[in-house]
């Protein structure tokens, strides 16, 4: 059982930085996962200010010709390809370029190692655990847009941050907000974290609705332009859910204090709520770019080239309750949250599977949170979520609950 | 002529304070106008964390008994009523307690001199100008509640406050949200701040309707429970035109990067939009008690027993744009304000007058705006806009633009 806990708080102080000699700071980065969204928007990024930035290493999974691009376009020291079987196409697209080249999945992790100001770590899913771990064993400044190593594997990949003494700055909007919102306070002053949730396409639906939801209707997501899992994930709230955990994790709150609400503008990302009776929000238009500038900047800001927020043009915020009885992925999210140990690892691996399976349509919409619930149900009865003390220990959860989940899913069909 | 400025950064750094003993931090705290409306919110605060200040001086115009009563409840070491003929009443009603007497405009000033950790400046109006000046002297904490330091006497009031390194603190709700807002910002940062105003009870009404408005619609405030005056600039928007004057002054940012937006629901005070697209905002109920308790602790928080915002149970914050032809006060307030020199102490002191008129049934609700706006020109005429040197000037200017403006009424009639 995860004893309730008030975390140490986590200040973010920068030391001094090395200029380009105009007076400019210019900080190396590396990308990891520079050529799915979050990298592409990173890159966009940095290209715009040539000065702020030098990249040491950029790394891909498959996409070779993006990835060499990016290579060329910024003068990168190394490039790494994940799938080892493209190591000679990735060397001949950067040939006589100054870019050294590698391949598979031990040149990731040791691209994460490669000494960087800022490692970004983009890396979607469980396949981002180790390069992230590595990144976070650095000591410098890790942006983390990968949130399996906080939900899965939160208290170990904190304890691992904690270690190193690594400047570790959230990229998720919804964290992004509540570092801004949280900027010099005392741990006693804080009330509660509350995030915001879209509530997803389907907000207004009834359990009726949902019942028949089919993968289309669950993918047409009304504010943000994201990938196939994440809009699901934003569809069943298990989106939220998973930010809770990772708040957690992130902030020196307990998990009685972190809440959400449902504001389908997205607008406002963050509200943190203090003991004198202040919320301090963080809004900005939906576009990624906003919270990437903050983690590569922070304290101080850069420019982003992101539509201004006009509220008299938006007219109007609006805010409503979660309903847990159409929307139970939050519930059980704050449950794996409070049992600890591997739940929130189970969790995350259920719940890729189920929605897996709801796009394949071997299940449908309100079995999503049904398979997950009962995962977590079946790994409980077989005394599968004792605290995990390293990432293999998380690794071994993690495919423990997709081969759980997996054979649970004939319940539903 | 104002020269377009940015100012300097005026970040907020708090020294070691005394402790009580017991690991509390105990603050000496001063309150010039101790019975009025600020003033009662801030010794409701104080009584309520009694180890956390002790109370140096507390101050009234006119009130002995709310006086006498709250020096006796907190302790107070000094009492000083300003009207020199009450000095009797205040000492009979005080002896025995241990608490010092005093009366009088000089003893007043007096009290803002006395040593003390803060000084919580609540005098409304230019009888607040001599001892708030005396209390920016000091060198300390200088919590600020009246408007008429910044509005009139803006630039000269903070070269005092940066001459003596005080440490000054906004009252006012929506300036104590910016400087929430602004925590840890430097000016680069900044693209604009944006003031919230409710709109008052006229927001929706006419130009037409506005012709006919009496002074009993004037003053039904839709959220906050004000006295007269401020009730009536809140109706014409002139309240919000000072506070941008008081911006001005109070935070690194040119005159055009200041804008208002109405917001009828008053739950966010002010927002601060920065170059990276993020929009940093503060929220609270309407309750003067949150921007006092940050006043007094700021960058730590207290406790303050106000009502807690739970947006879910708002449900709806809205925004538009003020319009200019039905509320013109908002374009003089920043007419005076590019104009510099004494423009903004004229202005203030035209529209008490005007305010006093139509009060008094003399002129409509939209002459109150016509009447500042003819003072000025008047007084730009007559070559009285110069840049002020001091108080002096400040007072001679006030007493001129009070003056012109009675002389000017009777155009409205």
């Amino acid at each position: 059982m995860h004893s309730p806990r008030k975390g140490t708080a986590r200040t973010v102080s920068v030391g001094p930085l090395p200029t380009n000699g105009k007076g400019v700071t210019r900080r190396s980065l590396t990308i990891l996962g520079a050529t799915g969204s979050i990298g592409k928007s990173t890159l966009d990024l940095v290209e715009r200010n040539p000065d702020a930035f030098e990249i040491v290493a950029l790394t891909a999974q498959s996409n070779v010709a993006a990835l060499a691009d990016a290579a060329r376009r910024t003068h990168a020291r190394l490039a790494v390809i994940g799938d080892a079987g493209l190591y000679a196409q990735l060397q001949a697209a950067l040939s006589g370029t100054g870019t050294r080249v590698a391949a598979g999945p031990q040149a990731v992790i040791a691209a994460a190692a490669e000494p960087a100001d800022c490692v970004m770590a983009a890396i979607v899913g469980a396949a981002g655990l180790e390069p992230t771990f590595e990144a976070a064993r650095q000591g410098r400044r890790l942006a983390l847009a990968n949130k399996e190593c906080l939900v899965s594997a939160g208290d170990v990949f904190m304890a691992a941050v904690a270690d190193a003494g690594t400047e570790l700055l959230p990229v998720d909007s919804e964290h992004s907000a509540a570092l801004q919102a949280l900027a010099g306070a005392t741990p006693e002053s804080i009330e509660r974290i509350v995030l915001t949730a879209s509530g997803g396409p389907f907000r207004t639906w009834s359990r009726e609705q949902l019942q028949g939801a089919t993968p289309e209707q669950a993918l047409r997501h009304p504010n943000w332009s994201m990938g196939a899992k994440i809009s699901i994930d934003s569809a069943t709230l298990m989106n939220k859910g998973l930010e809770l955990i990772e708040a957690y994790h992130l902030f020196p709150v307990a998990a009685e204090q972190l809440a959400t609400v449902i504001h389908p503008q997205s607008i406002v990302h963050c509200l943190v709520s203090y003991t004198d009776g202040s919320v301090i929000a963080q809004m900005s238009f939906p576009d990624m770019r906003t919270p990437i500038a903050l983690a590569l900047s922070w304290p101080q800001r850069m420019n982003a080239p992101t539509p201004r927020l006009d509220l008299a043009a938006v007219g109007t915020l609006s805010f409503e309750a979660p309903d847990p009885v159409r929307f139970p992925s939050l519930t059980i999210a704050r449950e794996a949250l409070v049992r600890g140990g591997t739940a929130p690892a189970i969790l995350s691996a259920a719940n890729e599977i189920a929605v897996e399976a709801f796009l394949a349509r071997q299940i449908g919409f309100l079995d999503i949170a049904r398979n997950v619930a009962d995962t977590l149900e079946a790994a409980e009865g077989r005394g599968l979520l004792a605290a995990p003390d390293c990432l293999a220990d998380i690794l071994a959860a993690d495919a423990e609950g997709r081969r759980l989940a997996q054979s649970l899913l004939g319940r539903y069909v």
